[in-house]
C-alpha cells in the first residue's frame, strides 16, 4: 500500500505554479512523467490535469526525500512539499518553465507498473488497446484537453439557454419503442413479462408534450440511443443539445441558435463566429453543391448542362435526360494538368455513387480533348464550355444520370477534388450555413410508401399544404439544418400541432389510423387539448465537440466509447448475465443455430 | 386547423406584464384559463408559464375580436394584440393585477376539448389520471413552479461545480452488469447475441476510473437505474448529482458540499443555510436517535438504561441484556396525559419494528404508574426516572430487545411521537447534519457473508485496518452521509485506491479472486497504474428538489415518472414489441405458465 496523505494538503496544481510562488512553500501532487538521476540531483517532472512542473531532489535539501525519489518510476503517484525557486535554465516551451520545486518532503501515494500505453501526446497505438486501457489513454494531455473543452462547452450552452429563459427538463430513458426510424435498444420489463421499454432515439415526443404543457421553452443535453450498425463516427449512445420553443416561427429558432453557436465558439475557443449565417434552400444546395450539407468553404459549384447537352445525338446524355435525369458538371480550375490515370480514378470514384460514368473535357494548350467530343457538335461543345466558364488549363467533369445519382456523385466528387487539390488549405476555419425548405417526404420505393425526411412530426410549409393531396413528394417542410464545413451540426423543424394534419401525415407514411394511435396515440390525444404552435432543434453535442477540438474521430470526445461492434474492450460490456437475471425477466436466449 | 401565427410575434409573457407597459401595444400568447361574457365586455384570463393576465374584449375595441372571443373555451390557445391599460378594480392577489389588456386582434391558434383534469393548483385527482394526462397535469401552475425550481437547481449546482474546477464528464448508460447491489436493468445486444448491457445503478466505477485518468475533479448530473420493487418515493430511473475528487480527505469533500448546498438553497429559495453542519458519528446517531439519518429538528433523545435496568429480576429486561441486547427508552415530555389506548397503540407501532413490547412509566400527579413497577425495586425505578430526566407529567417508553430492534423501534417511535405531538411545528425549516464513521461491512446472516454497507469500494478507516483481519464487522469506513430533516440527501466515501486492499475487501464480501476479477477486473487492473487517493459523494437530485419544492412525492419532481409498477400510463411503456425486434436480438419471451 502507498503512503497516506496524512497532514499533506495540496496547495497548488502542478501546471499552474508560476514565478509568483518563488520563495513559497507549496504542496503538490501528481504523477511522475519523467525522472533523471544526475547523481547529486534528481530531476522529476510531475504531471497533473493542469500541466507539468519540474521538481528537484538533492541530498542537501533532504536526504530522505532524495533517497525516496531515487526509487520513483513512471506514473508513480506522489505528494511533494518544498520551496519554489527560479529555474536556472528556463524552458520557454512549458508554462511552468521558469520555476522549479525543491522537494523537501516526498510521499509515494501509489506505485505503478509500466503502463501498456505511453502517457504522451499524439499516441500512435491501436484503437483496441487505447479503449481497453481507456483510463490511461485519458491520462494523456491531448485527451485531457478535449474533455476540459467539452466541459466548457456544456457550461457555455447551459448558461446561454438558461439566460434565454429555457427550462432544463429531464425526459425518460426508459420509454416506449417507436419503430419509425432507427432500431431501438430494448429493455425487458420484470413487472410486465414479455413487454419492453425502449431507450429513446431522441426526446422528440416528450419535448413536444412539454410544449403542450406550457413549458414554453425547453432544453436538455440528452442521451440518445440507436442500435444501428456503427459507421465511422457513430456510437450506440450519443448526446444531443435538444431544445423546443412555443409560439415561434423558423426565424426565431434560427436567430437563437446562431447566437448560441456564436457564444459557444467564443467561450470555448475564443473564436468570433459571424452571424447571421448564410441560408440556402435544399433545392439550391442540391443544384449548386449536390449535397444537403454543402461545404461552402470553396466554390467549384455544379452546373446544369441539361439544356445545352440535350438533343445532341449523344445517347448517354439523351437517355439520362429522357429518363427524367440530367446532365451536370464541375469545372476544376487548372485540372487540365491531371494525368489520364488520375482522371480514370475519378471515374472509378463516381461509380461508387452509382454513376454509370464520368465524361470529361480537357482544355489544354488551346485545344479541347475529350472522348465525347466526337458525339457533340461544335456549338454544343462551346455552349458547355461557356456554361462551365472553363478556360484553358481547366478540366470539365460531367455526369449524366438519374438526378439522385448526378447530385450524389458530383457532390462527392466536388469534396474529393477539393481535398486532393488543397482547396481547403488556408480556407476559413468555420463556415456555417442553414439549409432550409427540405422536402417533407421521401418515396421509399421498396416499401412503396413515403417516409419522413426529417421525422413524422415536421410541419409542411403552408404554401405546400395542397400538395399533400396531389403530389405529396413535392411538399416542402418547415425544416432546417445547421451545416458547418459540409457537415450537419444540427437540425430541426416547426412541428405539426394539429391532430388532423398529424393524422394525415401518418396516413401518407403508411400507418393505418389504428397503427398511428397505437404508436403515437398519446401525442394525438395531447393535441386535442390546446397544443401551442411550436418547433425546435437538436445539435449533435459530440459532433460539436469534435469541431471544437479539431478531431475527426468521435471516440476522442466520448470518455468511455464503444468500438465498431458496440463493445467496450475495457469493461467487456455487453457480457453474459446470470441465468436468474433472465428468468426474472421472463426471457430466454435463443440457441445459436 | 387553428389559425397561423402569421405576422404575430410575441412581445411579452403574460405573467410579466406590469404598469410599465400601460399604453403600449403588446402581443401575448397563451391558454384560456377562464372566460366571462358580461354582455358588452368579455373578460378572459390568459395563462402562460409566467402567470395570468386579464384580457378584455369589447365591441368598441374590435367587433371582430369580440365576436371571436365569444367562441373561446377553456384551454384554447390564442394570440392577442392590444393596448395595456390600468385596471379599474385592482386584483392585489395577482402580480399582473393592476393592469389588463384591451384586445384589438385575436387569433385562435388551437382549439381544445374539455380537459379530463382541471388545470388548477392543488388538484385533487387520482394519480393514474394525472399520469395518463401528464401533459395536462404539468400545465398546472404548481407543477410549473416545481420544474422552474428544478431547472434553477441544475444551473446552481453546475455553476458551483464549474467554478470549483470540476469537469463535467458523461459516463456510459450502456454498460456492464455488476450484480452486487440492486437488480440491474438489462439491454440485449444485437451484435453479441446472448449477451447484455446493463443500465448503470450509478457511475461509481467510471468516476473512479476518471480519477485514475487524472481528471482530478469530476462531476455529472447522472441518470441512474434500479430495477427494484418500487416503494414510495422510488423510481426506476432517478438522477444523481455525482462527484469525485483526487488528492483529498474527508474534510475537503464535506467542506465543498456544505458550500454547494448553501449556494443551491440561496439561489433557488433565497434561504441562508448555516455552515458548517453538525457532524455526528454513526455510533452516536444510533445511540441518541436510533437512526443513521437522525432528524435533529427536535430532541427527545434515546437513553440507555441497560446498566440501571440490568440485574433487577425483571425477566424481559434480563433476557434482552443477556442475549447481548439492551434496554433503552424515550421520555415524552407531557406524555403522561396520554390515554391508555393511545399508549397501547404505541405498543402496536413498535411491534411493526419487531419489538416484543413497549414498557412505559407514567409520572402523573406525583405518582408513578407502570405495569412493570412490580418487577422493579424502588431504587431501580428512581434510577430510571433520574436517567430519563423525567418529571411529573412525563411518559417514559422502554424497549428491551436485540440492539438492532431497540434502535429501529425507538428511532421510529421518536419520529412518530414528534409528528403526533406537533414537535416539528415551527421548528427549523432545514436542519442539516453529517453522519460519519459508518461501519464498513454488515453481516448478511442469510448469505453467511458480509455485505458492504456503503459499497465495495469504500475505504476502511486507517485505525481500523487491523480489524479487517480479526473482527471485520467492527471496522469503520471513511463514509459519510449528508442528512436533512431526518432524510439522507447524499452519501459518499473515500475510496480504496490499492489493489491488494480492494482484493481483500472483495474477499470479505465473499467473492473469489476469480469472481472479483470477472466483475471488477478493469478497476483492479486500473489500480496497477498509479491510482491517486480519491473520494466522492452523490446527492439524490430528485430528493433535493423535493425538499426545495416542499413536496413529499417524488413523482411531483420528475416530468414523466412511472407509477408504482414502473409503468407509464401516458405512453403505456413498457409495451409489446414486434417479433422481428426480438429475433434480431436472439431472445424470446418465455411462455407464461
Amino acid at each position: 500500500m502507498g503512503e497516506m496523505l496524512g497532514n499533506f494538503k495540496r496547495t497548488h496544481m502542478l501546471g499552474l505554479v508560476r514565478e509568483e510562488q518563488v520563495g513559497e512553500e507549496i504542496t503538490v501532487m501528481g504523477w511522475v512523467a519523467k525522472k533523471r538521476n544526475l547523481g547529486s540531483l534528481i530531476f522529476c517532472d510531475l504531471r497533473d490535469r493542469e500541466g507539468i512542473l519540474q521538481v528537484v531532489f538533492t541530498e542537501d535539501a533532504s536526504k530522505e526525500a532524495y533517497d525516496k525519489a531515487d526509487t520513483l518510476r513512471s506514473e508513480y503517484v506522489v505528494a511533494v512539499k518544498g520551496i519554489v525557486r527560479t529555474r536556472e535554465s528556463v524552458n520557454e516551451s512549458m508554462p511552468t518553465g521558469r520555476v522549479e520545486l525543491i522537494g523537501s518532503e516526498l510521499k509515494i501515494l501509489s506505485e505503478a507498473e509500466t503502463p501498456p500505453i505511453m502517457i504522451k501526446e499524439n499516441l500512435d497505438a491501436s484503437e483496441n488497446i487505447r479503449l481497453k486501457y481507456r483510463y490511461l489513454d485519458l491520462r494523456r494531455p491531448d485527451m485531457q484537453r478535449i474533455f476540459k473543452l467539452r466541459s466548457k462547452a456544456y457550461m457555455s450552452v447551459r448558461a446561454f439557454m438558461d439566460q434565454e429563459g429555457f427550462l432544463e427538463v429531464e425526459t425518460p430513458i426508459l420509454t416506449k419503442s417507436t419503430p419509425e426510424g432507427a432500431r431501438d435498444y430494448l429493455v425487458p420489463s420484470r413487472n410486465y413479462k414479455g413487454k419492453f421499454y425502449a431507450l429513446p432515439q431522441s426526446p422528440q415526443l416528450f419535448k413536444q408534450l412539454l410544449m403542450v404543457s406550457g413549458f414554453d421553452k425547453y432544453f436538455q443535453i440528452a442521451k440518445c440511443f440507436r442500435d444501428e450498425d456503427l459507421r465511422a463516427n457513430r456510437q450506440p449512445e450519443f448526446t444531443q443539445i435538444d431544445m423546443e420553443m412555443s409560439f415561434i416561427q423558423i426565424d426565431d429558432i434560427i436567430d437563437l441558435n446562431e447566437r448560441l453557436v456564436k457564444k459557444v465558439f467564443k467561450d470555448v475557443l475564443d473564436v468570433d463566429v459571424e452571424i447571421p449565417f448564410q441560408r440556402i434552400t435544399y433545392r439550391e444546395a442540391m443544384d449548386r453543391y449536390g449535397s444537403d450539407k454543402p461545404d461552402l468553404r470553396f466554390g467549384m459549384e455544379i452546373s446544369d448542362l441539361t439544356d445545352a447537352a440535350g438533343g445532341t445525338g449523344f445517347k448517354v446524355f439523351n437517355d439520362a435526360i429522357e429518363a427524367g435525369g440530367s446532365v451536370r458538371a464541375l469545372c476544376l480550375k487548372g485540372g487540365a494538368s491531371m494525368g489520364r490515370k488520375d482522371i480514370d480514378r475519378l471515374g472509378e470514384f463516381v461509380k461508387t455513387y452509382k454513376a454509370k460514368g464520368l465524361a470529361y473535357i480537357i482544355l489544354k494548350d488551346g485545344e479541347i480533348k475529350s472522348p465525347i467530343a466526337k458525339f457533340l457538335s461544335d456549338e454544343t461543345m462551346s455552349a458547355i464550355i461557356s456554361r462551365m466558364e472553363a478556360a484553358d488549363g481547366d478540366l470539365v467533369l460531367i455526369v449524366a444520370d438519374r438526378n439522385e445519382v448526378v447530385f450524389q456523385s458530383l457532390g462527392a466528387l466536388r469534396l474529393e477534388l477539393a481535398k486532393k487539390t488543397g482547396m481547403l488549405d488556408g480556407s476559413e476555419r468555420f463556415r456555417f450555413a442553414w439549409v432550409t425548405e427540405f422536402p417533407l417526404l421521401e418515396r421509399d420505393e421498396e416499401a412503396g410508401r413515403y417516409v419522413a425526411l426529417h421525422h413524422p412530426f415536421t410541419s409542411p410549409m403552408e404554401e405546400d399544404l395542397e400538395l399533400l393531396e396531389t403530389e405529396p413528394g413535392k411538399a416542402r417542410a418547415k425544416a432546417y439544418d445547421m451545416v458547418l464545413n459540409g457537415e450537419e451540426l444540427g437540425g430541426g423543424s416547426i412541428r405539426i400541432h394539429d391532430t388532423s394534419l398529424q393524422a394525415k401525415i401518418f396516413g401518407l407514411l403508411g400507418f393505418s389510423e389504428e397503427e398511428a394511435w397505437e404508436r403515437f396515440g398519446f401525442l394525438l390525444e395531447a393535441f386535442k387539448y390546446g397544443p401551442p404552435p411550436h418547433g425546435g432543434l437538436a445539435f449533435g453535442m459530440d459532433r460539436l465537440v469534435m469541431f471544437l477540438a479539431g478531431t475527426d474521430n468521435i471516440k476522442d470526445v466520448i470518455a468511455f466509447p464503444k468500438n465498431q461492434n458496440a463493445f467496450d474492450p475495457m469493461t467487456e460490456a455487453p457480457d453474459k448475465v446470470e441465468e436468474m437475471q433472465l428468468s426474472d425477466l421472463g426471457i430466454s436466449v435463443e440457441k445459436q443455430q
